[in-house]
């Protein structure tokens, strides 16, 4: 049975025989008796085993190393420990597989540079188990949220041929043999008898599906050949792209502070003792960031006026706040946690630093794009409202030099029965980043690639 | 609102005025009124506008053209059409979104092989509503199965630098510059610094995770760039590779069994309509089929076993049965569909058809290595007891020449705490086309790739 199914039942359990199977996290031996802290990774916490000297194996069972597997048949009962409700009477145990002495996860600290290193050991640690429990709760509310509120799980591809979406460097995937020089006709003999490269977003496809399904979203990995070492930068990440026909800017935002709650409260319900954890070890004041990003109705400001606060602002920041210009970091700290202490829509903003897609506004300078600002996190999500006027699209297209080639089918779905709708991404690793005060993108994914590192 | 809702609570609205948002299917007009045969996206079936001569902009409406977005404002009224349960009274139709005469997608029969050159349309046909629903139903079922028993969603990394897996041909991902040639020390200029290639699965990974949190399973994409152009072969498709410590063989097949039922049971709750779609234009019988394996125990046969059953059949195969082959496909038929007539495990397979990793057997000839086949599609998943002894492992490696330095760390597994345990592989697309009786992968795949073809 599992340690989870132990703890949400210990009543019933209670003065059973029962028999476990998992690891030795830490052994402490005395003459008379011995404790082993026994963890088998259904469940955040670990569970006690005793062992006394009354049992003919007393003596092999002190010689168990940490990190062993074993399987272990003892008698649940309740323990005189402090904050403890139960613990396990051993009554034999049996050595699945043992480990040596210079097994590298010692009951100790590890630096998370060293825990990298060894990243397929990592997630026998406290940090790793709450992490990518977390990550796999909070992929599963993400899919909960949007399937009860009717929505289409797409596969967006991952190969493409086009790259043209901008968002980045993309990645080349070939089958040619590297070690010759190759023209541009030569890849007609590659696999697809055309250049390919790894997606950079599902967005544009997703599109498609949206004008069938009304409501889509995409959630799979996407990826960015930038060259940059940042804590919050990987070459392979997840991105969640919800993508939604006869939806404007306003109604996304609505969608998008929905979603986001339903996450947040799925997690801390689901990922009480992960939390506790994370509040405790990694970000202090984490359930009152969450709390509040719960509690609190998203403010709305245009770009505009964001910047006019910024301005107004009795600070000065190291980034002048401009009229057509991103906002820096820490001009989104300011706005969500020192003015408004709450989350913060950005919306409209100024046409020339963002997308070919989103929907230009009458004012012929901004488009109806929006960044959700979220206090601790900066930005968690973008979206826009896009463009469905073929005239309009067009000629973005070429001003931005666009391939109207390439993109024939995304055109004509303006052509075809289109209509206005839009839609928002958010990079999973991001949300997984505010939702446990891990700060870097490496520690919550469990084979991070990053320039030069494609280990495991 | 959505028609979904409209179909799942009609009682509530009949009577009442609705606004509904979505696209034209046909059109049908007459002196006096017409009727438009409107669609959502958001439920299988289509619902029926009615129109007539009172309304001022009649004129206008009866002009619009199939395939037009529009929002549409009317009465929901009990439809005296046979086996319709209500139809929209209109009242007012706005144009969002015109199509012209020459719209691809017409009310009519196109061949599979025209869908798939508009594969961008395509999901608005009856077909790819109810298949890519079923897609979407049968990944949520997924989730939630194992959500539900206590698994944890592992993201397995899509770059990988190893290429020792062996399950076929692997794309090489580049950052390089292809006009150039390559000598093996330029990978130390490409962005990882040494070859990349992408995964063809993620079972050697998900089996470090499994040794953490005892139940995990992965359930993304994979690549295989095998130029082979069958109905069941892409160029990247989803997997679902779980993997479990403390478990034996038998409780593998008992997972396995569980799971594919869980998932039938729910597809069948949950896309009532799109499967009776199915069964009335795609593959007639279909309900017979997933019922026969809902309600069957499966069978669980040796491979020995299987082969001589084969060879005692009356029947001529074109492939001979044999001890040391995998079976083929009219084997794999005649023992699901002509002699047992249920889902059957065949296990304990020869070791020199099978993978490096799998579990040798006491009598030094077979591994334990089960596939599942199911009648009406042959092999559904293929899983095995993964080899737990550090000796047994680096002895089949080395023999079947496969680099222990690049596997370091699956290697370290077996002496930090390993256990025996398990794991099997379910090509998503396999499940959905046994699903929907659709035949070729091309048709259960969004935007399919496969050799020569990278559209969209």
């Amino acid at each position: 049975m599992d340690v989870k199914d132990l703890y949400e039942n210990k009543e019933k359990y209670m003065g059973k025989v029962v028999t476990l199977q998992g690891w030795i996290r830490n052994h402490r031996k005395q003459k008379e008796f011995g404790f082993i802290d026994f963890h088998d990774g259904t469940y955040f916490k670990s569970c006690q085993l005793v062992y006394t000297k009354e049992l003919s194996s007393f003596e092999a069972i002190t010689h168990l190393h940490i990190g062993s597997a074993i399987t272990v048949k003892g008698v649940v009962i309740s323990s005189p420990k402090e904050g403890q409700s139960f613990e396990i009477e051993v009554k034999e145990i049996l050595l699945e597989g043992d480990s040596p002495n210079d097994y590298p996860i010692q009951p100790k600290r590890h630096t998370r540079e060293f825990l990298r290193e060894v990243a397929y050991l990592r997630p026998r640690t406290n940090l790793f188990q709450a992490v990518f429990r977390i990550r796999s709760i909070a992929s599963f509310a993400i899919h909960e949220y949007f399937q009860k509120n009717g929505y289409l799980y797409f596969h967006a591809p991952i190969l493409t041929g086009s790259d043209c979406e901008g968002a980045g460097e993309m990645f080349q995937v070939t089958t040619l043999d590297l070690a010759k020089p190759h023209k541009n006709e030569d890849f007609q003999q590659d696999f697809f008898g055309k250049k390919a490269n790894l997606t950079v977003s599902g967005q544009l496809q997703a599109e498609t599906f949206a004008l069938a399904f009304k409501k889509v979203y995409t959630f799979g990995p996407t990826f960015r050949a930038e060259n940059s070492n940042t804590k919050t930068h990987a070459a392979e990440f997840w991105m969640i792209e919800p993508e939604i026909a006869f939806c404007d800017l306003s109604s996304l935002m609505d969608i998008e502070e929905d979603m986001l709650k339903y996450i947040i409260s799925y997690v801390m319900e689901h990922a009480k003792e992960e939390l506790t954890f994370c509040e405790k070890f990694v970000e202090p004041g984490l359930f009152e960031k969450l709390n509040l990003t719960l509690s609190k109705k998203a403010v709305r400001i245009t770009h505009q006026e964001a910047v006019d606060l910024l301005k107004k602002a009795k600070k000065s920041f190291e980034n002048e706040p401009d009229y057509l210009s991103d906002l820096a970091t820490e001009h989104e700290k300011y706005l969500t946690s020192e003015y408004f202490h709450a989350p913060v829509f950005v919306y409209n903003w100024p046409k020339d630093i963002k997308a070919f897609y989103m929907r230009q506004n009458e004012d012929g300078k901004t488009v109806a794009a929006v960044d959700l600002l979220v206090p601790g996190a900066g930005e968690l999500m973008g979206g826009s409202q896009r463009e469905e006027r073929m005239d309009v699209l067009e000629e973005r297209m070429g001003a931005m030099n666009v391939s109207k080639e390439d993109l024939w089918w995304y055109l004509n779905l303006r052509k075809y029965g289109g209509c206005y709708h839009s839609g928002f991404g958010m990079g999973f690793e991001r949300l997984l980043i505010y939702l446990t005060g891990v700060e870097n993108i490496r520690d919550v994914i469990p084979y991070p690639r990053t320039p030069n590192h494609l280990e495991f």
